[in-house]
């Protein structure tokens, strides 16, 4: 298994089979096919299997897949067979929508420590989570080790928190502030602005 | 200018280069080059002459590219030289936020229409604008020939209503729930499953 030979693009559809896997398996079915998967996702059944094939063998010819076996894998490859916590910072409308977004649960990661930095926010929670002051963000990251970090602050500020979670240690920033955020080899950072999606797909229009 | 040949990851990368050239733009700045954006955006240089060659010629050779001109160009390409009416279905956290979230402006896309079915919320108003019952959802995407729509639905609900969507119509398809949707050759959809997101960068963690 050559991990690092896989390209970039196959490790980021391969959350995409794991989700749809999970739908079935939710609903009872056992087995799949790269056929079945590939109709549901608008992926061809080739390029599944050969996405598939960088990391082993998982399904034999003619039999399809077992599900809860593909599961498991999938999991393990993207490491999110363990939880990840995740330390989300700016408590806005959507930063207070993403704390109180329950599909993380089961899939590898928990929001376990909240940021902000307006005065009337921190101290305050929400469910069981304390809102925390953002000054001392690098601090209290770096006790916790936390890996992965969410921003959700504006844009003119997203950068600087990404260059303090990065200078505390760490190495998968998910953005929604609608910038592109510069980050060092080794860091990784996926970014969520709806504006870009759409834009994607008003070229077609 | 043969925009059907343009692979879709090029189209992809167009609003992330109109996105960084509207912060140089807002911060006063005339004049940028591949090399710039490249080292902003962590894409080679190469690439982005590559995927702006697709539309003809945007700078000279040493003297890079005007802002301005580039920014024109890119909005006309991505049809964002005007504003699409959007509807967004689902008021819940997270729909609220979407509606009440100002980084649509001067972008090309202005939420127009809100549904949701819970009857507790429809009739009430978000900033101006009224939740509508989602009972009478196709009528009137319909009725103001919508062809954007966001989905912001549980996951469970999400297919029927794009297919509703699509059936009204619709075109272009931004989905938040956790669902990978089916649609038909000629339609796009885009998601925005923060967990997938995640997940694509925990395998290098």
């Amino acid at each position: 298994m050559a991990s690092s030979a896989v390209p970039d693009i196959v490790i980021g559809r391969l959350p995409v089979y794991l989700r749809a896997l999970n739908y079935m398996a939710e609903a009872g079915q056992e087995i799949t096919s790269s056929h079945e998967l590939g109709q549901k996702l608008g992926i061809s059944s080739a390029q599944i299997r050969k996405d598939l094939s960088h990391f082993g063998e998982f399904g034999k010819q003619g039999t399809g897949y077992r599900i809860s076996h593909l599961q498991e894998q999938l999991k393990r490859i993207l490491k999110v067979d363990r939880e990840w916590e995740v330390a989300l910072v700016g408590i806005g409308d959507l930063g207070h929508a993403v704390a109180r977004y329950n599909g993380f649960k089961n899939r590898g990661f928990r929001i376990s420590m909240l940021f902000d930095s307006d005065p009337s926010k921190i101290g305050t929670r929400i469910d069981e989570l304390e809102i925390l002051d953002a000054v001392k963000l690098k601090e209290q990251l770096r006790a916790r080790n936390i890996q992965v970090v969410m921003i959700a602050v504006p844009a003119a500020h997203a950068q600087q928190v990404a260059d303090d979670c990065i200078e505390a240690g760490v190495h998968a920033i998910l953005n929604y502030a609608p910038i592109t955020l510069t980050v060092p080899p080794g860091i990784k950072a996926q970014h969520l602005d709806p504006v870009v999606y759409l834009q994607r797909m008003s070229y077609y229009l």
